[in-house]
């Protein structure tokens, strides 16, 4: 599969709900998954704490919506956008608007996810 | 002014259609512009390229609407979605979804804008 076939299935399985199994097939051992706000949740490295994280928001967010675009690709990277409708744990609902920018190495594995953050 | 800022600023100039004004504020003289496809117009070095990129551009296509998204906001990073209506010249009317990626120098000056296209 070329970048353009991975991202375009990345997404589709996105756009189903199927994040775990989007990542189950795309993610790299080595990969690294990176949020803009600092602390202990900004970067995630190597594939298991990349899971645990996804476990955790899981886990600690309701989600009423999610709207999946994308991709759009350029070479070894794709862009997804994910708006979304969600109640942290404990907190009010809020929308969120992100995109990610995910970065294929020369296997066609995600090595970086790094997500961006609508104002 | 903050990364946040700029990219605020930006985009906002963007949605105004002032696109030329963003670009005469931000870009740095060393700037590469870089399009998905292969060929002649894939990469624009320096800021009388990306200009003449530009310039290029808005001769060539007659625009009909575009709506502007963002920005998204990552460290030195911001990422703006362009919807676009517009028809090349001596060509059919299409509507282009893409997203660029733009890259700031400790400065605050655009020193790489990447395009990545919708499919």
């Amino acid at each position: 599969m070329n970048p353009q076939e991975i991202a375009a299935d990345f997404t589709a399985l996105c756009k189903q709900g199927q994040f775990e199994e989007a990542g189950r097939r795309y993610w790299s051992d080595d990969a690294v998954s990176c949020e803009p706000m600092g602390g202990d949740m900004s970067e995630a490295k190597g594939r298991k704490a990349v899971e645990a994280k996804g476990e955790w928001w899981y886990a600690n967010h309701e989600i009423h919506s999610v709207k999946v675009e994308g991709p759009y690709v350029h070479g070894q990277q794709f862009v997804v956008r994910f708006t979304m409708e969600v109640t942290p744990k404990g907190g009010e609902r809020l929308a969120m608007d992100e995109v990610g920018v995910y970065t294929l190495d020369a296997t066609g594995k995600i090595t970086e996810e790094r997500f961006f953050y609508g104002s």
